[in-house]
This record gives structure tokens, C-alpha cells and sequence, in this order.
């Protein structure tokens, strides 16, 4: 008999979230599912782990029996806690989202969603996140549905190369035109603070931004999105720039002779 | 004439930081240094935003007469702050560090340190990271002195291509060999939570782990530490992995087949 995977479910916007909501519906047929989230948003919380506050988990009661905790630190926090204190192992497949907003092109560096995503990379569990390009609280994830089911089946096939997971991001239409396995955009976001004076006179700054592209080519997940197209991009947690190790030896010269 | 560098100058663990300090110190030389840095330490912070709470720029006075600020939010806020309201344009370097603790191998990805730089990379400002292999609050940074020396000049001279920053690591002893331009070791923290139970029974979680090393080749930046060399690590920030597009061509295969 084949093994039932064991299924690990997080994300960034937090355990009520409309888009894991979506996200564990669709993944209960393809196996045992454990929810580990964060109990409130943590939209642009990168990479960040918790080390000066204790960690706490509490258990959720659902109608369905799984297993599904909150937890008040970061995504990349609920995946460690999950794998040591909840599973004391790790799961067959991580999927975090559905994230409430692009993490297309540079956005994954600042993504909460993407950075549990590669905390599983890192640990060598098969993990993919998945967005959707509106930030709205009320988003209709259905046209994803049938692009999750056929990943995943494909990933708990196929498996993920070591140090490689997948970012794939949606577009918001009605039905989604296919996929395409891209790559990141260059693309940034220009900021502007808006920046105001409190009742004491002391200024304080939000921010705010627009999103850029600076990418001329065609081939990126930002056109895949733009044209209809859901877009999938293998994503390395080695951030090597190999190609310029040898364009930078000469910074290895004596430091005497400087 | 030429131009004199404007560089601005933050870290991960705080503005009070010996690190930091120092790195203030070596910097002077070099051209007009703007530090805005955060107001405590925030280390493990990794690319974390602050988008909910409104930030605040203290202007802190210093017998040099510098520009500098502490802030509320994270060393990427500190970046995105410094350019937009302190220095209402990009300065012509950005250095981050010292770290008190190492940021090679995976812990780029964690670190504040190096989200900083990061930030700066995509914004096309020629970034550095400095970290020392040693938690510390108290290091000896003096044997790095030369080295950070070099490398900035260099850099100033020579700038880095765009998308790409330096992740510098020195090892803790008197007198480092020279550098090593090198790539991210594969290794890995294997978290061992401390859980213990509070006063109304309830339990709760510390991060604890040791850092595992998985590389078995010898050309990477923990190697190069452990000899007694700074590494120099060329990092991007296009994530993509490349060579596995082709390879993950076949998920593009019509969802209405599966």
C-alpha cells in the first residue's frame, strides 16, 4: 500500500485567512494534512525567526479532525516548530499560501509566505508556495484550484531537486490560461514614505510604494501573470553568484600590497 | 575633483553596537558616512518590512558631526528610510555589519545583516556585508581592519555588478591569512526547540540549535573561515535556478490532461 503523505500547510496572512482556508480545502485528498500558521498577518516578515520571545502554539479545533495549530511567530517559525514539536519529523510535501498578493519577481525576498516555503528547501522537504496577484481580503481562488492539484500531484510524484522549490503565482481571472515555468523578473518597488507629524510634533513615516519593472525580456513570471498565465519559477536557496567568483579573485591580492 | 563617496552605514544588531562602531571608524576615511541603523537589536530578522506600525528616525548627536539616526524598524527599513527621507537619494556604497555572529553558509538568509545589503543590491547601490564568526558582545574587530579597508576600496573603485552584492566573513583570530572569493557552503541549522511549561501550566517554546555543515566539497565560505581566511561570497539577487527551467518544462503540460 502506498504511503498517505503527510502534508504540512502554513502561510504568511495568518491561520483565518481566506487563502490557506482554500489552500487546506484543496489539499485534503492528496493526504494527512497539519496546519501550523501564524495567529496574526505577517505580511512582510521575510525571513525573520523569533530568538528574544518564547513560542507558543495552540491547538485549533476543526470539524474535520486534522491537526491545525496557531502560532504567534513568523511562517519560517511555524515550519520549524511543525517539524520538531508537532510532527517530531519531517512532512512528505510543504505548501504554504495562498498568499494575498504577488510574490512575483523580487517580492520573494520580502515574503513571509515564500520564506516558509524555502525554510522547507532548506531542510530538504519538497515545498511550494502559491499567490495570488491582489492584496484584497475577498479573492476568488477557485480558477487556481485545478494549477494546485496538478502540481502537487506532480511534486509528490516527481519530487523537487535538492535545494530547489517553487514559487508559482497566479493571476486573478476567471480561468487561467496554463502554466509557465519561468523565471524572476527584475523588478523593484520604489518607495515613498508618507510621512506625518504626530499630536506632539514628532514625525513618523509609512510606507507606501509602487512596483516596477525594470525587466525588458519576455520570458518572466511578471509577463506569464500579465498574460493570463499561471507562473512557476525554481527558486535556489544557494545565493551564489557563481558566475562572478572568478571575475572577483582579485580581490584575494595580498592585502599588503594595497 | 573627484567626487567625495557618500556611504551610509547599518546593521542587524543595533545601533550601539561594538560592531557597528568600529565599522563607523574604518568607514571615516573614506568618504561622508550617514548611519541609520536600528535602535535595538535585530537579529534573525531576514528581510522583514514594517508595514503596520509607523516608523520613527531619531537623530542621535556624535562628536564627528555624521548624520546619524537610529530607527524603529528593521535594517531593511533603515535602508529604504536612509535613502528616501535621510539622504533623499542613494548614497555611492552601503556597508552593513560588523555582525556579531556569522552570516555565512545559510545564515545569509536569516540575517538582518545581509538583508540590508540585500535591499541596497536591488536598489543598484554597490553593497557590502562584514560579519565575525562569533556571537559575542565584546570581539576584537581590529584584524579585520585591513581587510574591510581593501574591499572598500576596491569596490569604490571598481563598483559590482548590478544584481549583485558581497557577503563577507572573517574568522575570530589575531591575524587573518588573507581572502578567499568563494561560494555558500551547503549546511544547515538543526533546531532543537527548549520546551518548557510556564507558571499556569501552559507550554511554551525556545529556538535552540546547532549549525550542521552538509558540504563535502572544500572551496566555500565555512572552509575558507575555518583556514583562517576572510570569504568573499558574490551574492544575487535573482533567485532563480536556472538550469532546472528546462526540467520542470513538463508542469506545463495542459492541466485538463491530468
Amino acid at each position: 500500500m502506498k504511503k498517505i503523505p503527510t502534508i504540512l500547510i502554513t502561510n504568511d496572512d495568518g491561520v483565518q485567512a481566506q487563502g490557506i482556508r482554500f489552500l487546506i480545502e484543496v489539499m485534503r485528498e492528496f493526504g494527512n494534512i497539519v496546519v501550523v500558521a501564524p495567529d496574526s498577518p505577517q505580511s512582510g516578515m521575510g525571513h525573520a525567526i523569533t530568538v528574544h520571545t518564547p513560542l507558543r502554539l495552540r491547538r485549533l479545533v476543526n470539524e474535520e479532525n486534522y491537526q491545525e495549530y496557531s502560532c504567534n511567530g513568523t511562517p519560517v517559525d511555524c515550519v520549524k516548530l511543525a517539524e520538531q514539536v508537532v510532527l517530531k519529523g519531517k512532512p512528505d510535501l510543504l505548501v504554504s499560501g495562498i498568499n494575498h498578493g504577488s510574490n512575483a519577481s523580487i517580492n520573494i525576498v520580502y515574503s513571509g509566505t515564500m520564506a516558509a516555503v524555502i525554510e522547507g528547501c532548506i531542510d530538504h522537504i519538497p515545498s511550494i508556495g502559491f499567490s495570488m496577484n491582489d492584496f484584497s481580503h475577498h479573492l476568488n481562488f477557485e480558477p487556481a484550484r485545478a494549477i494546485i492539484q496538478h502540481i502537487v500531484k506532480q511534486v509528490l510524484e516527481n519530487g523537487l531537486k535538492e535545494g530547489i522549490c517553487l514559487n508559482v503565482n497566479f493571476p486573478v481571472i476567471e480561468e487561467i490560461k496554463g502554466i509557465k515555468v519561468t523565471r524572476q523578473a527584475d523588478a523593484t518597488w520604489e518607495e515613498e514614505f508618507d510621512s506625518r507629524t504626530d499630536p506632539r510634533g514628532g514625525s513618523y513615516h509609512w510606507l507606501t510604494g509602487k512596483f516596477v519593472s525594470r525587466d525588458n525580456g519576455n520570458e518572466n513570471d511578471i509577463n506569464a501573470i500579465a498574460k493570463g498565465f499561471a507562473s512557476v519559477v525554481p527558486v535556489k536557496i544557494d545565493l551564489t553568484a557563481y558566475d562572478q567568483i572568478e571575475s572577483l579573485k582579485y580581490l584575494e591580492q595580498s592585502i599588503d600590497n594595497q
